[in-house]
């Protein structure tokens, strides 16, 4: 056993001792996290992808760090400050909370985002591939905010409308337009906010790697008011509010090219799910699809009845392969079930039918954003050409 | 004394043994805040303006609740649920924190909003006026994040962008555009969230009582990176910034109308004092202004003397009378020292001088935005006309 073996036993020991949960050594090349709050050192993250966060809370008995599903124990210092850090995290951004005496509270140290149903906490680990969302001095389009109001819903609704740079400056040019939806417990902040859905298409469009096209970013949760023996019981009009409101509203208020060859629509997880629904019950209105973790069987991973699934919409595969311009499906390596098996299933149904589609692996990433925006910018690429 | 009266004082006392801090009786008239986050049931406002939170922390030992200055104790169910309120609050938007066994963290239950150097907790107490600044279902503008790299202080800047609804419709026409600041430890964020100034604007052009303008909200911190000796003194260009990098992006990206007459500038408190500056050394640059609970000679509250301040920007009232389109001046009827003597003795200056300028006083609001909101909406009625 060599001195440096030794050595890192024992310092192993020593950090088991001041009650830190790792059972490996640490490396000490922690950095303040990119979404930090302005002049916030803590959190912080280090090569290995560990979160180390910190918070004063002197009084406090029991502080923890919740992330990726585990609770990890923070030590608390002669001045009351707790500090203590995760097992190494997967690259891309992540959602977490702290948990201060029972409370689930964000961590004060970060910039805030909405999912998981709760506005909290992100982080983010860098990836080795984050060139292609970096902010860089590349024209950049524009992320606007958007208020109507939605008869159907009887409501305000908000999407999120990216316009790329050119389109400020040729006043005449339509451009086509990409319907980009969040998943389950995610609103219309997310693609735009998490997702880098801006930074990523203005970096391709700079590349000439994309046509410049407009992307909307609503949000997927829309019910019609119920009244009586019903009111507790909402009924989902998502797709009649997209269909009926939210590509009239674009049409009319942006400079689209408002055919199906130049509207695509897309999704991540629930938003896979509701936009396959949406793409096959309106061929007349979108050629492209693209299903990022998700296809409409979730969470099924039997085998498909194409007779019966979605009314019958995959029994013509040559049908669709004239249809489709791009049909697109994404998942991480390392995503959990159902969504392999799900997706899985599906695929086997579109292979057996004869149906053209790319199927894209994003390596070494589960079920979150950086599995999402690797999925735009792949899918990005193929659209309107 | 009544049976009333005593009543009174039995629930006063009763409420008092629970361990409420209120003094008088709390009207249990309650109602989530229209800031939480969806589905939240807390923070919740009473009809006095008392902001009741509440929150889950089973092993604490004391939660407060830090509005206004002030520290309210909250009290513990059985079940490890801690809930308190404050003191009636004034009407308008104030921002919160917990307090969680000494950690100051923002309340799960809201959406956040950055002011006081941190994204924090944020509570509206209806205000009698509120409907200048409801969504309607006028048309909406848009609301825009515009990225952009700045050489002065190398790096990437943002700021916010509203563009009235009918910019998107008439591609030919061109617009004038105020520039709007924000105040100290608030940033680019803070006008069009809880500053509202994209509602306050589509209801102002709805109505007919503004022109439709673009209003651009940067960030007022912005430094030149110093290096050696100097490396820790950074030094503001925010001016150099506004005028060499902001406005000619804007006027490159925007179809705006690039003269004097059609170009305003305004802040509110620290930006009020910038923007001042700014008005004043580029009188080239714009022709109307707007401080909001804030001058340039902040915070003293001595006489000025003319022939220094500013360098003598203000000697010649009569040449700055026929330069200046609007002159505006806002102040709340509550807001706290040094405010009401550093722009009263501002308004003593302005008035020796015969130089004319609009005054107004928001009723019953202290340095909070609801003073500003009323200030915008005053204000842009009186631009581009």
């Amino acid at each position: 056993m060599t001195c440096k073996i030794l050595f890192s036993l024992f310092v192993a020991l020593w950090l088991g001792s001041m009650g830190f949960a790792q059972t490996s050594i640490v490396k000490e090349d922690f950095k303040p996290s990119e979404v930090n709050q302005p002049g916030k050192l803590f959190p912080q993250v280090n090569s290995e992808g560990r979160v180390r966060v910190q918070i004063s809370a002197p009084e406090a008995k029991k502080v923890q760090l919740d992330i990726g599903g585990v609770k990890y124990d923070l030590v608390k210092d002669d001045k009351g400050v707790w500090t203590g850090e995760s097992a190494p995290q997967d690259e891309g951004f992540h959602y977490y909370q702290l948990n201060i005496d029972g409370a689930s509270v964000p961590d004060p140290g970060t910039r805030y985002f909405y999912g998981a149903g709760r506005w909290g906490s992100g982080i983010e680990i860098p990836a080795t591939d984050q060139d292609f969302y970096a902010t860089k001095d590349v024209p950049h389009g524009l992320v606007s905010e958007n208020i109507y109001f939605s008869k159907l819903t009887n409501s305000f609704r908000r999407c999120f409308v990216y316009t790329p740079a050119e389109y400020e400056l040729n006043p005449q040019k339509r451009y086509p337009v990409l319907y980009l939806q969040h998943g389950s417990f995610e609103d219309e902040t997310g693609w735009a906010a998490q997702g880098k859905a801006g930074l990523i298409l203005d970096n391709l469009i700079a590349e000439k790697k994309a046509v410049p096209m407009i992307i909307v970013m609503d949000n997927g949760y829309a019910y019609k008011p119920q009244t009586g023996e019903n009111a507790d019981r909402p009924v989902s009009v998502f797709e009649e509010v997209m269909i009926g409101e939210i590509i009239p509203m674009i049409d009319s208020k942006f400079r689209t090219i408002a055919d199906r060859e130049h509207r695509a629509i897309a999704g991540l997880s629930m938003g896979a799910n509701q936009t396959m629904r949406i793409a096959m019950n309106n061929l007349d209105k979108f050629a492209s699809y693209g299903g990022f973790s998700g296809t409409s069987n979730y969470p099924s991973s039997d085998e498909i009845n194409v007779e019966t699934f979605l009314n019958g919409a995959f029994k013509n595969g040559a049908a669709l392969n004239k249809q489709f311009k791009v049909f697109w499906l994404g998942l991480g390596t390392k995503e959990p079930n159902p969504f392999p098996g799900s997706v899985g299933a599906f695929r086997k149904m579109m292979d057996k039918q004869g149906i053209k589609y790319v199927y894209y692996e994003s390596p070494g990433t589960a079920h979150e954003w950086l599995t999402w925006r690797r999925s735009l910018y792949q899918y990005a690429q193929l659209l309107f050409k």
